[in-house]
This record gives C-alpha cells, sequence and structure tokens, in this order.
C-alpha cells in the first residue's frame, strides 16, 4: 500500500527553490540578504492603512459591509476605482511617451480615444475605450499570483505549452511546473522579447504539429522579474501581431498574459502603456495588477482585466477558490486609492527606489570586476548581473557557497529558467533585490558580493 | 477556429446556481432572502476590528510585519494561538460530552492526553497531544474554502471519486464537477453518516474496482450545510474505521476531510469533539477551520490541520496559489484571539442566533403545514426543510416561483446533491437561513414562504 494517496499535482509540487534560500538566511543571522523580493520594511504604510481602515470603520454603514462577504468579482467601487486608475496610467503612458514615435501617439489616439483633449473625444471610439477598461472585466484577486494560477487553470490541459521570457519569474515556472504544463522560452533584449526568436519559436511550434497546445504567453513588461528588462510597447504591438499570424494555426486565440506588478514601482523614465492600449488587441490581452508591491505586500490585492469568456471562466474558478478577496482589504485599498494615502504613497516610494538603487548602483561600480555585465533599472527591486559564462552562480556553484561564507545571498539565475531542451540552461547571473535590504546592508552586501566575485573573476 | 482556449476545466466550470438566486434577489427589491449563508450585518465586529487593528497598527514593530509579506504557511503567532484554541476545543469537548460514555472519555483521555486533569498527564500521551495540534502542521488559508480547493489538488486526479454526504455543501460540489472529479453520496441521518450505507457504498465500489479512485470523505461536521445536521463523535469513529478498513482494497490512505466551519456558531447542547480527537486516526484527518463565520465573513481566514506528508503538498500548492494569505488579515485575527476580542464576539454572537433559531422556530409552528418535517438545529445558520417526496421544490418548480412571486427566496434542497447514479436525486426539500436576515424578515419571510405551501400541501 502507498505511504500517501497524493494526485500527481500533489506528487510533482514541490518546496520552491526559493523557500531553499530562505532556510539558509534564517540560520545565518549575521546573513545580508539580496536575494527577496520583499519591499522596504521601514516603506510600509503603517499611518496611512491605519487612517484609511479607521475611516472604513467610522461608521457601521462601511465597517459592517467591510466585514461582510462581497461578490466573487470583487467590490464594484474598488473595481470601478482600479479601471479608472488603469485607463489614466495608460492614457498618461502613451501621452507622454516619448519613446513612441508621434504617429504611434496619433494612432492610438484616434482608435482608443487615449487622447489628451478629451472634449475632442468621438462617442464611437470613447465607447470602445470604456469596453477595454470597463469594470465589467475586471476581477478581484489575492494578489496578481492569484490571477496568474486562475488563469493557467482557464486555458490550460495538462501538457500544453506556455511560451515565456527566457528568463522569468521563477514562481511561474512553479505553477506551470505543478500543473503538467511545459514551458517554451523566448530570448530578451534590452527593451524586451526578441521577436525575431518569437517568430523561430512559433514556427518550429508549427511544424510540430504542436501549436494547438499554445494558448498563452506570459511577459513581464515593467521592470521585469528577474532582469529589470521593461518591454518597449513597440514590440508589445510586434508580440500580438505574431501570436495573431498563428492563430489560425493553432485553431484557437492565442492570449498575452501581460504581468504587470512592478508597474507601479517606476522611479526613472516614462511610462510604457500596457497591451491593452494596441490598437485593435484587447480581446486577446489578460492584463495582471497589484497593489501588494506599491502599497503594501501584507495587503494582498491584486486584480485582472480579462476578455469576456475568460473573464466568466476565471470568475467561476474563483468562486471555487474562495468565493472572493477578503472584503476589508479591498475596502482598505478602495479607501486609500479613493483619499490619495495610495498616490502618495506611491510617490514616496519611488523616491525611495530611486534612492536605494542608486545606492546599489555605486557599490556595484566600486565592488564588481567588470567582467560582470549589468543593466541599470528604472523601476523594480532588481539588479541582474551577468558573469561571463563560464562561471556558474548556481546553486551547488564556488560563486553561491562562497558568498553564503561571506554572509550575503542573491537569487541564483539559473532558477529563473525553464527547462526547455531547446537551450542549454544558462547558469551564469545573479538576480541582486535592493528592496528589502536598507542602504548600509546595500553597500556591505555588494561588498561582500563583489570580494567573492573577484576571487573567481581575475 | 474555436472563439477561445478555454481549458476542459475552463470550459466545465460554470456559474454556480447560487449567483442565480443572488441575481434573482437583486432585481426584486422587496425580496426577503431566507437563501443567503452570510451572517448578521448588525452583529458584524466592527468596533472589535477597529480596536484589534489600531493594536497592530500602534507601533512599526507590529504595524509593519503586518503590512510585509509573510511566510507561506501562515503568521507563526497565529498558528501557535489558531492549534492551541483547538486543541482546547477538543479537549473541552471530550470533558464535557454528556453523550459519550464514560469508557469512551477515558478511553480518549488516557491515548490522546484529553484529560481534566493536567497534573497527571504522561509525557508520552502529552507529546502524542502535542503532535496532533501541531502548528507545525496548521495551515492559514484565505477562507477554509480554500483549503476545501487545495485538498482536491493534492489528492485527486480527474476522474477520481470524492464522497460525500448526501445531500452536502453546494459548493465543494462545484469544485467537483469544475476539477472533473466524480462523487458518491452517503445518507444522512439526525446524528450524521449513515453507516451502514457507507459500508454498502464502499463494498460496491470495490466490487467494481473503482475504490483505488477513492481518497477522501468530504464530511461537513457540524450544524452541517444544508441540513444542520452534527455528526456524532461515535459516527466520527465508526466512519474513520470503516475507511480505515477499505484501504487495502484501495492501496492508498483514505483521508477524512472534515469541514468545520459552523463549529463556532453552536448555541444549544455541548460541543462534539473533531475526528481529530479520535484515537489513533489522526494521521487520516484533515480539519478545516475558519475565522470567517465566527468572527467576520469579510476578513477570510481559515485553517486546515493536515497530516505531514499531505501538509507538505498542500503548502507548496499554496505557494502557487498565492505564497500566503495576507498577513494583514492573519494580524487582526491574531490580536482579536489573543486580546479576548474574538471569545467575547463568538459568545454575543452564539446568544443572537439562538433568539433568530427560535424566532424562525416559531414561526415556521405557526405559518408551514403539518406536512412539512424539519429539525430544529442546535448551531449555525439553516433550518432544512423536508415536504412530502411528490412536492417539487426546485429552481423550476411551482413552489419555487410562487415563493418568488411572493418575495422571498430559499436555496432549493436539489443544488446541493450531487450526480449519482446510484439514486434518484430528491427535489422535495430547501435550505432556509436565519443567518442575514433581520426577526422580522424572518417573521415575514416565513409566513409568506407557509402561505405558498399551503397552496401546494392541503
Amino acid at each position: 500500500m502507498k505511504t500517501n494517496a497524493l494526485s500527481k499535482m500533489g506528487q510533482r509540487t514541490t518546496e520552491p527553490p526559493i523557500s531553499w534560500l530562505m532556510h539558509a538566511a534564517l540560520s545565518r543571522p549575521k546573513l545580508i540578504s539580496l536575494a527577496a523580493g520583499f519591499t522596504d520594511n521601514a516603506s510600509l504604510p503603517v499611518a496611512g492603512a491605519r487612517t484609511a481602515l479607521n475611516q472604513v470603520f467610522r461608521s457601521p454603514k462601511t465597517g459592517q459591509p467591510a466585514l461582510q462577504y462581497g461578490i466573487t468579482a470583487g467590490n464594484p467601487a474598488l473595481r470601478k476605482l482600479t479601471a479608472a486608475h488603469l485607463q489614466k496610467l495608460d492614457f498618461q503612458a502613451v501621452v507622454s511617451s516619448s519613446h513612441s514615435s508621434l504617429s504611434l501617439v496619433l494612432e492610438l489616439k484616434s482608435r482608443t480615444s487615449l487622447r489628451a483633449d478629451a472634449s475632442a473625444r468621438q462617442a464611437r471610439t470613447k465607447d470602445e475605450d470604456e469596453k477595454i477598461y470597463s469594470p465589467e472585466r475586471l476581477l478581484i484577486t489575492s494578489g496578481s499570483q492569484q490571477l496568474l494560477y486562475m488563469t493557467t487553470e482557464a486555458l490550460c490541459n495538462e501538457g500544453d505549452i506556455v511560451l515565456v521570457e527566457d528568463p522569468t519569474y521563477f514562481v511561474f515556472l512553479g505553477i506551470l511546473q505543478s500543473r503538467g504544463l511545459r514551458a517554451r522560452s523566448v530570448r530578451l533584449e534590452r527593451d524586451g522579447l526578441d521577436l525575431a526568436h518569437l517568430e523561430r519559436v512559433l514556427q518550429s511550434l508549427r511544424r510540430n504539429g504542436e501549436l494547438r497546445r499554445v494558448k498563452l504567453f506570459y511577459l513581464v513588461s515593467y521592470f521585469q522579474n528577474p532582469t529589470g528588462v521593461t518591454t518597449s510597447f513597440q514590440k508589445k504591438c510586434g508580440l500580438l501581431k505574431l501570436l495573431k499570424k498563428f492563430e489560425r494555426a493553432a485553431g484557437h486565440p492565442i492570449y498575452l498574459l501581460e504581468d504587470a506588478a512592478y508597474r507601479g514601482l517606476r522611479f526613472a523614465g516614462n511610462d510604457v502603456p500596457s497591451a491593452l492600449a494596441v490598437p485593435g488587441a484587447a480581446e486577446r490581452v489578460i492584463y495582471a495588477g497589484t497593489f501588494s508591491k506599491p502599497f503594501a505586500t501584507g495587503v494582498r490585492v491584486g486584480y485582472g482585466i480579462l476578455p469576456k469568456p475568460l473573464f466568466a471562466a476565471v470568475k467561476h474558478i474563483k468562486g471555487n477558490h474562495d468565493f472572493g478577496t477578503s472584503n476589508l482589504l479591498q475596502y482598505l485599498v478602495a479607501r486609500a486609492l479613493a483619499s490619495g494615502i495610495y498616490g502618495r504613497h506611491v510617490a514616496r516610494l519611488q523616491k525611495r527606489y530611486a534612492h536605494k538603487a542608486r545606492v546599489m548602483k555605486l557599490a556595484i561600480e566600486r565592488h564588481f570586476p567588470p567582467a560582470v555585465e549589468w543593466w541599470e533599472p528604472e523601476g523594480g527591486l532588481y539588479f541582474w548581473a551577468r558573469l561571463p559564462r563560464n562561471v556558474s552562480t548556481g546553486l551547488k556553484s564556488k560563486v553561491f557557497s562562497t558568498a553564503l561564507k561571506n554572509d550575503v545571498l542573491y537569487v541564483p539565475g539559473e532558477i529563473c529558467y525553464a527547462d526547455d531542451a531547446a537551450r542549454r540552461k544558462p547558469n551564469h547571473e545573479m538576480r541582486i533585490s535592493f528592496g528589502n535590504a536598507s542602504e548600509a546592508e546595500i553597500r556591505e552586501g555588494i561588498a561582500r558580493l563583489g570580494k567573492g566575485l573577484r576571487k573567481f573573476l581575475k
């Protein structure tokens, strides 16, 4: 007799590698962790959250419904605020985007009514816009993580293939592994996906008859975890066009799941419009956003904008998961948004991370050997450092064990890569976070890391 | 080309019947809903929650971690408090249980150290007890609903069979349907399962070679939703013994998933020990509890106690779902438990529901025709009324449409029954809730319902 009765999924779902890193951290009290994706403790909005909650609890009229069940799709007021918030973000991003050519801006203005001159809006384009950023297709979730999970449930059968960036968010890879899904990886460049590589991957899948197993491209579009890369709007347009091109061969729509978890944490440069703003493409885009990272990670409120048939399926699945995210948390976020507490907090946070990123940059310039390549991020929480290909940074590498001996921890690049037979898994990179560590810890941590690296990179 | 790319699960997961009921309610403003499983709005602990949260936010030392990510298994302080709370409940239930024979109490005392005389504890039995009610195998979830979902993920493959009570909690039936699982139903008696019927069901599954597809019995053990039945401790012992007996033929353990969602809402009679207290059986019991119903349904904090191999699998699955329930909610509940706010609230709630149940009972006695049978509940939120078998109460029945015309809503019994080829689905019952309605609404709602029933039951 077997000792347990685990399902295939129960057997497949293993301890995530990040847990191992956390255990390592716990056993070394002097360790500086540049691994965690946590946000800055001191920056958390204790006063703001208290104020917003006391406003909610001021009267039974708002206090009682906050403590009662809501509806599965989420609190209507929060959905409205969130949809308006996102619409405004995309509107401003299109208008202010100095990267976009003027013609692109004009095209967007005329097609989706993302225009500076609101009075000049035409009814039709306004209607389109209202349809895209509609609270009716916005679902509140327990962090955007839950949306990622449920989207794979609604779309993917065991054995299906999900296209991902190479590297990508490792917890998403955990979802794929757990659910028996396969990943195909598409190379990254400084401004996002390598579209030529994507086309070759799609062609090869079509040749092998596997395109029908592809329902989804998963893209971490802002300050990507782990590389910090932001996908340009031009590349989003190109990506959606390519997916569309291969739909006939696939036999069904191929959706873009845009994970915008870090979008609110920009501290340099201009915001980029989301894929929802790509003309004519909104019916193929699932936009996953969150209030956790930019407000408080202990307040797990995320959201998704989904095409209609997906919205219904994911909402019904959420009914089975938990029939709705905590109403109290939703009231808190709605209050923070409506009162301006949220906006002021995000502005403070951006300044704070800008400063911490600069501290890390200066420390890296001072302590890392010149053979280490890295990109300066414009937002998010991470630096991504690339060693020469022959120097391994993995959990079993000398670089990693030396760092641990020197009491500093990073995320080895290898855990951010999918298993993909089409290429050897890179193992010479590291994700270094300035999110949780203090300024002093950042300086000292980078110095310790640099000291170890100099041993292996003469 | 298909118009969408939904997975088998995405296609299977449909609008739950309860949503339809809610829509019906929204379109009739004068409607009295005796359908919703909501708790009483006026009873929600606005002052208590505000006090507890202000305590959490009093200093950055507790305010900051409440707003930060926690660990996937849950906040250690809350897990410890919850485990101790549950251990105390079971201890008191064993000691005070007048239904248990003295020999049973003594057996329990010696085997699991659930004894009144703490000083007489022996080291060994205390160790056993500590192992069963250990925070190490207690997982915090987003309501107990999430635990139900993840347990089926960890144990059941598509096509597997889950044993359930007949009738049972309809949202759980929705999970089974969505995940492609089959249900086999076991009859209920006034004090819980019909064990002789369970044995026949297990024998028939063994004969058909389907026992290997059975991993789980799902039992709503306290004031069952929908019938209000509480399973006696003797029946829990018998149930676990029977499952054990068929394990060899199954080739693996058969677990008992005990859903104790309503346990805190007892207002008459003595508490019954959970299945965890059944001597020698703790390694087969998954106990699902919640703070949502007894404290605030808008605060979605539930928990599970799981056997070790299951604990790890479900925790890893939760890592993929959301990597942990909102820390803020967990701090709120921990504070409410530790400060006594929770205990005082539950005591108030019990009095309130005792009163509302009495109001409903008197109204039913006055207005329902004598041909309607019903049981008086000792807790929970529901009365379960049984009409003669030939009078249908379903969504398409005249009884239902008449009730709706008279502006009163109940949950038709039919939606609480699994599809099970072994019997015809009963369709002559109704779940009537006193949870959300006011006293006046209960009186008026029952009068309206009775008026309709008298038309069909001369």
